[in-house]
Order: structure tokens, then C-alpha cells, then sequence
């Protein structure tokens, strides 16, 4: 039985490379060989045991590779195509797809949904962090990589632009929009990149580490706040004359960034939270106009499914947007011990790393 | 100098029937004689000094009348037409009516946008408990009784029609939905005929009153739930075989229904809020999906306008729905006292009281 | 090699019933024995030799039926289930499907998309009027029918219901609409219930036939316009007091019905075209407004998939519209080309006909 | 009585600078003084008779200027603050208005809508080719113009940047987008620009002008097609790959650009159509998809109101769209019959004019 390399998820604190077997393909699976990949934040999470996973589960959820066998049902493809897909994978069949919410994909459940059923890689299933991945339901989430673009430039597709952009999306953000991001690791700088994507005319980001700050400026920040010299509210406040914004994005995941991003709201707007929070959040009075302000808080997680991939591959591809700031570092998969290290202490100013098989 | 009778707020715990002035009419003003009136939940808030208002200020924001006087400004009415103004009286002319915000608006302040700032009628303006009320920005706001219909047939459009419905439309309700909806007052219960109106197939209502489930039955639930019968979110979950509602409709302002409403959603579901709250909100992570369920929480403020009661008194006129059950009791405006006490307490059953000068 | 019998369209003017063999059972799919199905106005146009399809193929896309096998791929079905498929099968994996226009669904195109492409039974492969019928991409498509439910009753949802819906649907009708529908065959009296579903307060129907005008007012008709007896878009303008009306669902498929729907649209109003045209069409400068009239016209093609099918399925349960009266007459599969008759020349006031094998 | 300049449309052929009295000023009103205007192919539609309007009209919808006088109920603004009106300028208190209609304003009229209704200056009251202007409901339509914008930098923000930009708008464009453009005018270039500030990867503008085509690139094309040199139906499905764009944007007003727009539509794309038509359009039957294509055709006139207005002005403020390069010829108001000449006849490469009183 063929061996592969994979980094296994073994117990709180640790993930390790070691070896598994390569798995079967079944009829509407492909096997990926992984080219790249990367380390999320949740891929932390997971490491630290804040949120759990199976012993013994392969980790990573951001794949890049070559078609290595395509299941028996399986056409439209070919087996050496470079491809991606992205960290949340749709069946496309179950009651969720056919409502237009993948990322809550029951499939196999009784009636369809189950909340963040679409995340299976490294989730519910072995991930990509590995020599090898196999897709389930290859034909909805395999993407082609248009000729051209490499393996770098794709990276941040599967999750990170993806996740980032639907802040703005899923905001409805409008042309002549002003917009906060609250935070700014690799989502939230994506999602002043969708912001300024989208069309809005004043786009505001929040963070404290000068290099975050600057990237944001080149990805389309017209102002930047560091939260620690002074109350980012207040800021946010004086900044936009007192109207406040239409859309405040929320990309970490705790009650200070949520409340604020309701606080800096103008009547009628739109939170759009994609941060993965860890404790109960705590709604203020005031903020929320006691119900009555038109508010809206909306939630995404990270759009799946390969005309998602396919959309972003272009925005790549047409130069929209220019992601290669956010990758700092690169690896060997037989570094990727090191990787989450350096990754997991924010050390020397990463933000994403590249991870090469 | 001719005067009138007006509920007057005049210290916390106390409305009372006194005189005042009938008011100058300018020129984008309206004067109307109130026909009949009504008491809302907002104004027991305010009787109790829960919702502060200025000492002397006329309560009552749901007026049907006739037009007494036009402002020298305002064309398209003419004197003696019968007409209603909605609870919240857009200027038409705001940064926020003219995003379609009106609720919000912020007419006479720097940016346009104001919380709650479409309410005007007794809250910042003298409102229609009284024999006169005068309407601001008139020609955004009259709108005109359709031939046959009687005073009492149109008392609910003003706010209890239009807010409920707003929870239904707000939340996106679409055909085939399973909506809940959490407290059976008068808006609660507009919220059911909402939903039905907008092709809801399984209608929740939740409450323990049994004259108020059998109201919402009437208006389209098609099941209803005691809550003291047992826990509603279990027997939601039962009565859905599992798989949580579409849209859940809070229409008290409380913690319990608050989270009792977020607890039921199907992942990618909507939280559409229109109590008032009077104290901060928790939100449980695992409701919550911690910040990963697609979940959409949306506040709303009774929409207002001319066009809006135009539609709400179609829908009465064309026996869409039959809100007839909610005006349980009749009182003249010299026994308003009295009908705040009944209200005030929920004696007798009272669903809504109607108040005719 | 087991055989069937199967309304096959041998040539322009001949649907003949004949026997074929049952098909081979792929991987994704699933065979459905057919237990009711129905004539559709398409399948005439198709007899007409008015919509071309291949020599030998087996008619009919409103299949309900029992689930006789599935294919090694399927799961979350039992064999003996009762289920319904839709008119339009989306595969759930193309680019199209993945973009919420399954309709349209290109699986095995280049790009994902094809124009009418989800239209696949009776039209690009065998459809269900017959003993038996192939369901591809099974997981996508079956829906189990609720219990209590007859075949009847669930037999208008793979296409009449779901097309006349969509009018309503795509048209955006909101509550307190006033919506006219042109042609009040088995569509458009769905897209009748359709407006009333979704809260429409003012509906007008227009045809010629007593029985069809009859049947719209039970479905939700305000009023109903002959358009035999005056010009109708004179009729609407004066029933509209010269407004004009929000939505016009057009439901036959000529340059009358369209050029009328267009004629009555209020400024900024959707003509919501159903009909299936056959020749070029010509819209007017003036009702066109020159362009200038913020109008949209907007065509469906009858949403499929289980999701859908389960919703239709769902407003027929909870009895929020009874299309019984749509079903006129009953025939034996045996009797089909007698049915074809029949519904090919509307004898005998014929709406929708049952076919039981 | 004090008097003004003013072009005035004569008769067919003919709009002379003329002598005319300064407007008197209504309570609702505000006089601004005109300090830069332009003229727009609409102007020359009128010049040439193909649009009718009153003899003795002032032209011009384009108003940058300077509040010389404000009506008595007018708050919120002061004499001698900079401002631009829109080319349309709701009352923001009609029916239309209220249901986000603006453009369709009614006021005056039974029902509150009439077609193009919003569009007054120049059409239905005096326009901005003069030394003063006349603005009605003020309050809905004076915006002020940000500190730090010269007039040219906001002379587009009335008509084209709205016009164009709401070409990309009502035509749902999102992230990842293939939008082409048909014809490259001043309202053709707003659109691409609009285009990409939405999101559009993939923009192609048509047009055969070398001159346009370029600026075209400079807003934001990413492929230009010379119509002359081939078939465009051809060249964008070639460009596309066989696919088909998702947006068409149609900004000319003739049957050929139109019905090109329809033919290049993927299945379930949108024709946003801009120009202004002079005859009755030809929908063709093939590329209508005989109605079952999902397609959608949409109209939109230019979307106005000051909070529209505000929302440009930031676009130009903030650097997103830099549309100096429209501006190709300037004159004094006494040079205007010399500007029409140049523009109706489109010399010397012209794209918008600047005329400054």
C-alpha cells in the first residue's frame, strides 16, 4: 500500500508529519497531488485544541495541485490538470447546495443542513497538508488553474480571498461606500481588498502591527487605525464626521472587535462578521438602537465550490487584486512542523506561508 | 387661541388627558382631526419612563383622521380627505430616506441619518392621542382611505401591520419557508398573517396566552406552542422533525425569545428581530455557530410613508388578511386613562384598543 | 432484456405508445417506476413538430412516482420510496448549477452553461411518460413525497406549479402588488396562486375562456378580464385607475401577451415572461418608454432540483393553494395518444390530464 | 426684473443663447448659479427635434454650481456653498419616489409615477445651460461638492458617471464578472468604469472610435473591439471562449447594439440597457432562448437625488474612477451654439464639453 507524507493532528499542541496511506478514490472522488498549500488560522485553533478534531486527522484545508486519478463518475476533467479547490467543498446535491448554502452542506443528514458541514477537509476529513488529498464530489469543487497563473498566485483562492471577499459581499457593499475592517491578518485584508474590490470609496483598517497596516494601504485602505492609539471607535467616529459606516467588517473573532464593529455603525448598516469566535458575544444596548436601528449582522463562512474558485482565480488572473504581499514565507512539507511554530507566534511578521511538497 | 385634548406624558407613570393648544400648521404641514387612535406597547414603555420622552409631550404615533388644514407648501390633498400617517413620518428628502432608510431618518442633522429618526409622533414630535395631530413633511406622509374602508378596518397600518409585516419581509421569507414566530401580541400576530402573505408553508407561534395562540391561528399558524408546556426551542426542533426554521420572528424584546429565536434557526437561517430591547443581549456561541453558520440577524423599525400605507390598506381592502380580532376594546378619547390602565395591565384580553375623539 | 411501454415521438404529428427497454441504472442515477405523469403544452408543441427532438424519444417531464432501483453512487434514498422529480433535473456540479441558475445547467459543456440545458427528460433524454424513467444525478433531483400525499396532488409541482410560481418569483411581486397575468392556461393560473402566495393584493387575470376565468378567481383573481371583450390593456388601465400594474406575468408565448404585459407596466415595473415563444418579438418605443422607464423584463425556465420540489410540495400539504381543479381528466397510459388528442385540441374544457400506467 | 443668459431650445435645428428673468424662488426651492455645466447627447436629440420639448426651454441637466438663494421652508444649507443637483431630481415625497423609484417621480400626477417623470431640467422645466438654474425640492437635491474638487472633477457626477455607472449596477454585476460594453461614448466609459469598480474581471468594450477605445483602456477594459473589423457577437464569444459575458451593457439606443448584447448573454445573464431608443427594438427569437434562457433585460435611468450625487462625488474624491480624461473641449457660455455645433457633430474627437457661464 502506497505511503504518503501528511501532518496529523496527534493531540492538543501537537501536529506532526508522518506517514499514511494514500487513500482510495471512489467514484465521484478525485486524487489531488498537492503542489502547495498553506496554514490557516483555524489550522491553529485546531493545533491549540480550540476547536477539535478527530486523532489522527490530516490538517489544512487550502489545496493546490495536479489531478494525480479521477474516480469512475467522474468527467470533465482530465488526470495531470492543475487544479484547486477550495476549503469548503459542496456536495452540490444536497438540500443546502440546492439552496444556494454550500457551506452548510448536510449531505447525508436527514434533512440536508448541518452548520459548517460544507468545511469537511481537514475537518471531517483528511486535509491537504500531505503529500495527497482526495476530493469528494470532485466534479463540484475541482477548478482549473487558468494557464499562466502559478501555484503562489492561487494560493489564497480556497479560503483566504474567498472568506475575505464575502465580508464585503455578504455586507452588500455599494458604490460610495465607507467600510471598516476590524483586524487585519490575511482575511481582513482580504476583505478591504473585496471592499475596494466592490466599489467602496472609503475603506477604513483596523489593527495595531505596522506592517498589517502598510499591507492594507497597498490592497486599498484609504485610512488605517492602530486600535492602540486610542479608542478605534472614536477614530472611526471622527474619521467618518460623525455619520459612521455603512459596512464594518468583523475578521478575528472577539467581543471587543464585534462590539466595536457595531458601535462604528451608521443607522441602517450592515456588520459583517467572518471572524470564528470562542465565547458568547455580548450585544450592547445602545449599539444596537435597542432593535430599532435597521441594524443587520450577517455571517459567512468562506464561499466553496469551483465557479467560486473559478471567480477568484480571475480576479487573480486580471490583476484586481495583488494578493503576493500576504504570502511571507515559504516551506518544505517536511518543514511544516517549523511552519506552524513560526506561524501559530505571528513571529517575524508572517502572514501566510507557502507550504511545497 | 383653540384648543384641544391631548394625553399628555407628565412624569413617569403618568399620561393624562389635558389641554393644549391646536398647533400652527407650516408649510409642508398637515393638520389632521383624529378620527380614531390607538395605544401601542411603545407608550406603555413610555408611561412606565422606560422610553424617555420630554415631560408635556402628546403620546400616540398611530393616527387616522381627516386632513383639517394643508400647508401652504403641500398639493395633491385637499381638506376633508380621510387619511392616515404611518407610526414613523419620513421627510422624504433625508441622506437616509433617500437610501431607502427612512426609518432612520435624519432629517436637520449633519449627515441625514438618525437612529430611530423616523419616529417622530410621540417620541419627538407631539403625537395623536388628541383631537388634532399635526403631520410634518405631509406629502410624503398622508395617504389616503380607500372608499369602504371603515377607521377601525385601517387603525392597524400606522405600526402594528407594518412592523409585524416588516419581520416577515425583513427576514426574506420566500415560498415554502418554515418561519416561527416568538410572542403573540399585535405585532407578533401581523407577523404571522405576514409571513402567510408571503407564501410561508409551516407557521410557528410561540406564546402561552391561549386567546392569543387562537388569534394566530386564525391568521395563519399553523401550529402553536405554549412555552410553559415545555421547552419551545425542543418543540420547535420536534415540530420541524429536526431541522430548524427558515426565519424566526422575535416580536417582544427579550433576552429568552432572543436566543430562543437564533437556537432554532436551520444553518443559513434568519434572525429577524423586532422587539424592543431594554437591556443588552447574549449571544451563545453554539447558536451562533461560533460566527460560522451563515446566520443573519436583522433588526427592523416599522417602515412609514404614504406608499407603504397605500399597500397596507390594500391588503386590508382586498381581505388579504382580517386583522379585525385585534381591536378587542373601544374607548373615547376623555377615557384614555382608562385605556392605558386596561393595556397597560393586559386585562380583559386586550389585544388592541381603539380610541375614538 | 425487460421491456417497457413508451410515448415516443416517431415524427411531426405522431406520439405513439411502444415498447423500449427498461433502462440500465448508471452509477449517479436512479430508475423511477412512473406511477402519474401528465401532458404538458411543451410535449404538443413538441407533437407539433414545433420543437424539435430526436426520432424515438420518449416524451413527458412531470414524473411522480416509486423508486425501483439506484445506482451504486446514490445515497440517502431507500428503493419503494415515493418520490417526484422535477421538469428541469439540474446536475448540481456545473458551473451554472453552482451559480443558482440550474436551469441552465451545461454539465459535460465546456463552460458549465446551456441554454434550457436542465431541461433534459423528453427533451435531450427519455422523459416519463412511460412505465418507467431515468433519473440522472438522483441525489439532486428525487424528492420523497410527504405522506398523506396523493400522486395527484403533488403531480402539478415538476412543472406547472414551479414554472407559474416562478412568474410570480422572478417578477419580485411584493406585498400590496397589484399583478396582472396574461393567459390563464394551467401556468398562468398557477402564476395566479403564485401572486397570491407571495402577497399580491390586486390580481388580474386575463383569457377568453369562462371556465379558465372561473377557475383563476378561485385561485386568488381579483378580477378577471375577457380579452375578447375589449381591448384588455384599455381594461387594465381603467381597473388600475391609470396606474399601470407593478408585475405582468406573461404566460403563452405570443407578441400579443407580451407586447400587452409591456403596454400595462407601471414606470419602473417587471414584465415576468414564462411563455415559450416561437417566433422573433418586437417591443414598442412607448411602452418601452425609450428606453428610459426603469422597466425589466425577466424570463424563467421552471426551477427543478429536490429543494424546490420539497417547497412545492410543502405549499400543496399545507394547503396554502389547492390546484386540484387544474386536473380535468384521467387516462390509463395505455390511453395516451387518445390524451394527446384530447389536450393537443383543449376539447372538453381540459386543464391538466392524469396518466397512471 | 433681472435677467440671465440661457440656451433655449427654438425650434428644430435651432438652441440660441438668449436673454431670460432670473427664476423667482418657491419655499421649496433653492436658485443656484451655474458656475460649469455641459451638454449631453440627449441636448442633441433635442437640437435635432428626435426628442420633443417646449419651445423656449431652457436645455441643460448638468448643474455644478453655487447656491445663490434658498426657498423659505429650505433648511439644512446656506447661500454660497458649492453643490451639484442630478441630471434627476426627485421630490423624494411621490409614490415612485417612496418605493425607491425616483427616477419615475410622479409628483403632481393621481397615481405618483410617470415615466422618466424625475427627469425635469431641461425637459420639463427650465435647465442649467444658463447663468442660474432653478432646483426644485431642494432639500432631496442640493449636494454639496466635497472641499478639495474643482467643478470639472464633479461635472460628470449629475448624468454620466450616474448613467453609466448604473449600467453595471442594475445589472448585478459582482466579483468575477465578464461585462462588455456596447458603445464607447462618455455614458459607455462610465459603465466600463462602473464595471470594474463592481468587481468585473473581465471588461470588453465595443466601439470602432480609436480614441474611445483607448480611454476605454484607461478605465478599465481589458480588451477593446473594433466593431468595424469583424462581427462583435463573434469577436466577444471568441474572447469569451464560446461562454458568453454575464452583463451586457447596452449604451447607445439602436436595434444593432441591443440585439449584440442579447447574443453575446451566457444563459442566465443580464442586458443592461442605458441608451435611449428612437424606434421599436426586434428581439430575436434565437437569441431570446424562444423566452427560456433566464434571461433578464433591464432599463435604468439616470439614478439621481443627493445622496446618489454624494456617493459620486466620493468616487471622484477618493481616486476610485479617474474620469478627467472625459472632459475633452471647454467654452463660455457665449461660445455654447459653437459647442453644440462641435458636439452634435462629435469633431475634433470630442467626449464631454465643459461650458463655464
Amino acid at each position: 500500500m502506497p505511503k504518503m507524507r501528511a501532518a496529523i493532528f496527534v493531540e492538543n499542541g501537537r501536529i506532526v508529519l508522518d506517514d499514511k496511506p494514500i487513500p482510495d478514490v471512489g467514484p465521484l472522488d478525485a486524487l489531488m497531488r498537492v503542489t502547495t498549500t498553506t496554514i490557516c488560522g483555524t489550522d491553529v485553533h485546531i493545533l491549540k485544541g480550540e476547536y477539535p478534531v478527530a486523532k489522527g486527522l490530516t490538517i489544512g484545508h487550502e489545496p493546490v495541485g495536479i489531478i494525480e486519478k479521477l474516480g469512475s463518475s467522474v468527467s470533465g476533467y482530465r488526470e495531470g490538470q492543475r487544479v484547486i479547490a477550495g476549503a469548503i467543498t459542496p456536495s452540490g446535491h444536497s438540500y443546502a447546495c440546492l439552496c444556494g448554502c454550500g457551506s452548510q452542506d448536510g449531505v447525508g443528514t436527514k434533512h440536508g443542513f448541518k452548520a459548517m458541514g460544507g468545511w469537511k477537509f481537514g475537518n471531517t476529513i483528511d486535509g491537504c497538508q500531505a503529500d495527497y488529498v482526495l476530493v469528494k464530489d470532485a466534479m463540484a469543487n475541482l477548478s482549473p488553474i487558468p494557464e499562466g497563473l502559478s501555484d503562489e498566485q492561487v494560493l489564497m483562492c480556497p479560503d483566504i480571498m474567498s472568506t475575505g471577499f464575502s465580508g464585503a459581499e455578504s455586507g452588500g457593499v455599494r458604490i460610495g461606500d465607507t467600510v471598516v475592517v476590524f483586524a487585519l491578518g490575511p482575511i481582513g485584508l482580504c476583505a478591504v481588498a473585496g471592499a475596494k474590490l466592490m466599489g467602496a470609496t472609503t475603506i477604513i483598517g483596523v489593527d495595531t502591527v505596522p506592517a498589517r497596516l502598510a499591507v492594507a494601504r497597498q490592497l486599498g485602505a484609504d485610512h488605517v487605525i492602530d486600535f492602540k492609539a486610542g479608542d478605534p471607535v472614536e477614530q472611526i467616529m471622527a474619521l467618518t464626521d460623525g455619520r459612521g459606516v455603512d459596512v464594518a467588517i468583523e475578521a478575528l473573532g472577539t467581543q471587543g472587535t464585534f462590539e466595536s464593529a457595531l458601535k462604528v455603525l451608521r443607522p441602517g448598516g450592515t456588520l459583517s462578521s467572518l471572524g470564528v469566535y470562542s465565547s458568547d458575544l455580548n450585544i450592547p444596548l445602545g449599539a444596537f438602537a435597542a432593535g430599532l436601528g435597521d441594524l443587520k449582522i450577517v455571517t459567512t463562512l468562506c464561499p466553496g465550490g469551483k465557479e467560486r474558485m473559478r471567480r477568484l482565480m480571475d480576479v487573480v488572473g486580471s490583476g484586481r487584486a495583488d494578493l503576493g504581499p500576504l504570502v511571507t514565507h515559504r516551506f518544505k512539507l517536511d518543514q511544516i512542523e517549523e511552519a506552524y511554530d513560526l506561524f501559530a507566534h505571528q513571529r517575524d511578521g508572517v502572514l501566510k506561508v507557502a507550504i511545497t511538497p
